[in-house]
C-alpha cells in the first residue's frame, strides 16, 4: 500500500489524520502540488483526476476519493473504530461525514479556489481548465459561516460530532475548519461549542500531522 | 423503516432503484417537492436540510444522504450485493460512486438548478436562498459532456462500470444520465459503449421505478 500525500494540502489531510488515529504505518509519497507535479505523466497516469489523496493498493488498484480511502482503511484496520461498530452507527457517521464534506469542505474549497491567484483557470481540480467564478467566492464564504453555525449547534449536546466517540466526522470537520483559515474564516467567539470542540481536537497528536 | 421519496426527482431515484434491485419492501412517503412540501414544518423538522431522499430508521434516526442510505440498506439486506463482497471491491465501487456523484450528478444539478425558472433563489437545496449563477449553467453543461466521455471510456472494456457485475456505480451513473435529459444532454452517437450500457440498464425493471 502507498499513500500519495501533499503535506500542505487540506484534502489529503483527512486521510493523514485518519491514518494517525489508526496508528498505522503506510509508506508515503509526497506529491509537489505547488509545482504542478500532479500534472506530470507519472502521476496523471496513476490518477487521471490529478488529485491527492491517492491510496495505491497492493493489487495495483488506486482509490482517489478520501471517502473510499478511509472506508478501505477502516475495513483493513478496524481498531480503533473511527466509523462506528454497527451498521446503524456507521450509516449515521457516513451521513454526517458526507454532509460535512459537501456543505463544509467543498464550500470552503469553492471560496478559496475561485479567488486565489495561483488557481486562475484551475477553479476545479483535474486536467481540464475552468475559469474562476467570482460569485462563488462570496457564496462559499456565506456557506462557510452557515457550516460553522451548524457545527456549533450539533455540538451543544455532545462531546464529538457523532456523540461520545471521536470519529471520521470529527476528522473531516476539523480539517474543514482548519482549511477555512485559508479564506480567513474562523469560528466566532459566540460559537462556544465549536470553540471547545476545536480546542480539544487540536490537542490530539493526529491534529499535528 | 420509512423512505421519503419524490417520484419525479432524480436524487431519491438512486435510492428507489437500489431498493428495487434489492427487491425489498419499505414503506414510502411521497414528498411533494413541486409544491414546496419540503419546507413545511413536519418535513423540515424531520430533515432540516429539506431534501429527499430520507430514510427514517426504526430507531427514529434519519439518514439524509443517498450514500449513507444505500450503505445502510446494503448492511441490512446484503443480497444481492450491489457494493461488492470484499473490502477491496467495496472501496473501489465507493470510489467510483463518489466520482460519479461529484463529477456527474452534481455537475448536471448545477447546470439545471442555476437556470430553471422554478429554482430562482434556490440554486442550492435547503432552507437558505441562493441566487442562480449563470456561469454555472455553462460550466455544468461542459462538465456533463466530459462525464459522458469518461463513462464511455470506462465502459470500453467492461460490461458494467465496476466490472462484470451490476453495482451501485451503475445506478448512480444511470440516474445521472437520465437526469441530464433535464438539461437536454444525451450521450452522443459515437459514444457506443455508453449507448450500449444505457440501453442494457434501461431494460432492468429497477430502471422503471
Amino acid at each position: 500500500m502507498k499513500f500519495y500525500d501533499c503535506s500542505t494540502a487540506p484534502s489529503p489531510r483527512r486521510v493523514r489524520m485518519f491514518i494517525a488515529e489508526k496508528n498505522i504505518d503506510i509508506p508515503v509519497v509526497e506529491v509537489d502540488l505547488a509545482n504542478g507535479e500532479q500534472h506530470k505523466a507519472h502521476f496523471a497516469s496513476l490518477n487521471p483526476f490529478r488529485t491527492v489523496p491517492v491510496l495505491e493498493l497492493d493489487s495495483g488498484e488506486v482509490l482517489t476519493s478520501s471517502t473510499a480511502i478511509v472506508h478501505y482503511l477502516e475495513g483493513v484496520f478496524p481498531e480503533p473504530a473511527l466509523m462506528g461498530s454497527s451498521v446503524n452507527a456507521r450509516a449515521l457517521i457516513m451521513d454526517l461525514d458526507w454532509r460535512i464534506e459537501q456543505d463544509g469542505f467543498m464550500a470552503i474549497g469553492e471560496a478559496f479556489r475561485n479567488r486565489a491567484k495561483s488557481f486562475a483557470n484551475h477553479a476545479l481540480t483535474g486536467r481540464h481548465e475552468y475559469a474562476q467564478i467570482p460569485a462563488l467566492v462570496e457564496r462559499g464564504a456565506h456557506r462557510t459561516g452557515l457550516f460553522f453555525a451548524w457545527l456549533d449547534e450539533l455540538l451543544a449536546d455532545r462531546t464529538y460530532l457523532a456523540g461520545d466517540n471521536f470519529t471520521l466526522a470529527d476528522i473531516t470537520a476539523f480539517v474543514s475548519v482548519e482549511f477555512a483559515r485559508w479564506i480567513k474564516q474562523t469560528p466566532t467567539s459566540t460559537q462556544e461549542n465549536l470553540q471547545r470542540w476545536h480546542a480539544e481536537v487540536s490537542q490530539r497528536s493526529s491534529a499535528k500531522v
